[in-house]
């Protein structure tokens, strides 16, 4: 491991800004000071923003594979689009999570919560496939195995109709099999490589796959991730299936807690942000996709007045259909100024750039190694050139970053010490190979037609009086 | 003037695309078809997305020198702040326009429309500086000289105080000379430069203005633009200064029309809609402006619904703060998703296009020239490079454009057939020094104090009940 010193770098501080060095050493933070002593590689930090990396806290990798092609559709029908053009391949399983780290990591993120779809039939080796893209990359990764029990149809409310959907592919306890299996030959932590349970939420999900996933996460130390009421059928849904809000449902069962971080949360109550609160659980705000899909926007502010902890995602790409995580932070700061008249609750771009560092590491339940500047803690690190156009003139440098539209802005990007982009350049794989295999196993596509949007299209008008 | 031929490109069409040659003679389309006689320089298409050029139709081309240290504050407060740290140096009018010119053409943007604020007592210096600067960057511009002849705290609504204002410091009469002078000097819309008139909204604004405005248009066939019900302060403004909407108060003093463009429009009824829809007016949708102060989501859906014309703007610098027009559509496509359940009248990024190319055209009455890939329009044409990591996998181009975060993705641009950008650099300008040049000029800022805030921030919330 390489040891070095970043010389005169720009740091947030307290009431704006210091230029100090910082020296990492064995891959963490040793000293952070004006004038120190080099160890190590020398690093100009000389009209640079020094930060420590963001969390890219929901995403769905192998969406890349439908990024600007999905119709214009709320959740419920744009799932069944998506699902019937899902990405068989491991191989593009590969390339989509390269596609995923390396815009991530362009955009200022160093660690990614993958949820991950799964190939029927190919599960491990799908999640073998991520690992070694992301261990390749070099990025932080928190892989999310996106696992249900019922069949596509259960998502949707019943309304007035009695019905029977198919049972799901696979019994529960196969799933939970293969999530344990998972966790066996990839969970490594200390590598930079974990596993997460994660079913993808109320909508298709039984009692009995959240109660197995809360047994895996408290033998094995893992971190939880669900999606949570993302759209108004899903709140719909709760209510028929529970005679409760999905977020009481989740609270009896023991899913909830300060390794719990839930995508979405859009249809919540007061007393369901109370019960957030309580149990510590995180909010993942992922302001485009909601916007995208017409979910709806998210109650942030009443997240952090109730103490509620909250972070970034980008989601998925065919919901955004971007992996910039500084785009996600942008909008997901400013969209909630309509939301509330009083300007003194508006997110400012420190705060955005807190959330998305800090609040990201707590998600995870790792804030102790990860998501701040501190002595002691792991060099997750981004270094962003404030030369850029994008970026000046010279003004508040979180300022720019958050509110505008940087490009082409980080210079370096470090992961548990180990440098990733150097001089804008990836030091681990060729962007420009990865490039040519996305061109090459794609076609230009104008339009195509999904089977199963026509065949629930016209229930779900129904159930949503449309 | 050079003639060129684009060849093998892809352009949209009815029912997708079509790879097609695009000639360019005498800075006009002359034809569109497939392998077609090579006229003049060869430009190569392939694996790249031709489209009109975009409008960027509502910006302040000098906040510029604000952006990403403005206060998170609503307009009026920020207002305040803006203007007691505007800047008073021609110079800074020049470089700032250059920036801007620069970042919305990198974006799409082959238009930009300037409400451009006067430095006092140097008004027609400022007008004159933004034209060198367009001029030599080669955009096509609309400078809108921005005006008023009230004083600023006449902008807010009084509640139940009575209020007095200082009078303006320049008269109405002396103002509307200054804009008559400068459409004598600067308007040739010939040559990619006009001049119109640009009261900045009714709320610091006499009729006498409006009128004045109004009559130099006639007289000189000029465009019309104005703000418009930004926020719901100016709302209430309307109300107390005229009894009646501002949009009726408009409509009765006969500034609107097919020539008017309206940037913001967030605060209307449905009987203003009506009178817009009715009026052939044009409303100028600044998404991230009106979420970055607060101001409220436009309701673009119900103006696409009563047949008003719609396009996009970034708005200045120090509300957005980027000219990133890709930014500005993709926001202002994706955000009205949430306000209407019905998906049916979402908008596609198809729509998208259209709106920012010939919906900005029609917005500056010039449809018979500009805003579309049509033989005998001008050549203000962009190229879109799709091998970019941004535009990948392949999928639907437009799709991914708009719906995407295209980064480096503007590979050449032309305006009036004469060629901007090539090979993604500037052919007009040095971009590099210009970047040197907002460095230099610039220093890093973490706080400042805006007085007139201090001052005004009481009454403030006193009137919006806060």
């Amino acid at each position: 491991m390489v040891n070095f010193t970043i010389q005169d770098v720009l740091i947030a501080v307290e009431d704006g800004y210091a230029t100090v060095d910082v020296q990492v050493v064995d891959g963490k933070i040793a000293a952070i000071a004006p004038n120190i002593e080099l160890i190590g590689t020398a690093i100009d930090g000389k009209n640079k923003l020094l930060l420590p990396g963001f969390f890219n806290a929901h995403t769905h990798s192998s969406e890349m594979w439908q990024r600007g092609i999905m119709s214009v559709l709320p959740l419920e029908l744009w799932l069944a689009e998506l699902y019937d053009f899902a990405p068989l391949d491991p191989e593009q399983v590969y390339l989509s999570a390269l596609g995923t780290a390396v815009e991530t990591l362009f955009s200022g993120g160093t660690s990614v919560v993958d949820h991950l779809v799964l190939i029927p039939g190919q599960e491990l080796e799908t999640i073998a496939t991520a690992v070694r893209a992301y261990r390749e990359v070099g990025i932080r990764a928190f892989i999310a195995p996106l696992i249900q029990d019922e069949s596509i149809t259960a998502g949707m409310p019943s309304g007035e109709s009695t019905p029977i959907h198919e049972p799901y592919f696979r019994s529960t306890a196969a799933t939970l099999e293969i999530i344990e299996e998972a966790v066996r030959q990839f969970h490594r932590p200390e590598e930079g490589v974990n596993i997460l349970v994660a079913p993808t939420g109320i909508q298709l999900c039984t009692d009995a796959l959240f109660a197995g996933c809360s047994e895996l996460s408290d033998r094995y130390h893992l971190c939880r991730h669900s999606h949570l009421l993302e759209t108004k059928a899903q709140e719909k849904l709760a209510l028929e299936k529970y005679g409760c809000t999905a977020v009481a449902h989740l609270q009896r069962i023991g899913y909830l807690g300060d390794r719990t971080s839930l995508a979405h949360c859009v249809w919540l109550t007061d007393a369901d942000i109370a019960i957030l609160a309580e149990t510590q659980s995180t909010v993942v705000h992922n302001p485009l996709s909601n916007l995208r899909l017409g979910s709806g926007i998210a109650p942030i502010l009443k997240y952090r007045q109730a103490g509620v902890n909250v972070t970034f995602g980008c989601d998925g790409a065919s919901s955004n259909d971007s992996q910039d995580l500084l785009e996600a932070i942008k909008i997901g700061s400013i969209l909630h100024n309509v939301t509330d008249l009083d300007y003194q609750y508006w997110i400012t771009p420190q705060q955005a750039v807190e959330m998305a560092s800090l609040g990201g590491a707590k998600g995870l339940n790792i804030a102790d190694k990860l998501g701040s500047l501190s002595v002691g803690k792991q060099a997750d690190l981004v270094l962003y050139d404030l030369t850029n156009l994008s970026l000046l003139p010279r003004t508040d440098p979180i300022g720019l970053l958050v509110l505008g539209r940087p490009t082409n802005v980080v210079a370096s990007a470090w992961v548990n010490g180990k440098q990733i982009i150097s001089n804008g350049q990836f030091t681990t794989i060729n962007v420009d190979e990865l490039r040519q295999e996305l061109f090459n196993r794609s076609q230009w596509e104008t339009s195509r037609k999904s089977q199963t949007v026509a065949q629930i299209e016209p229930h779900y008008r129904t159930v949503m009086g449309l």
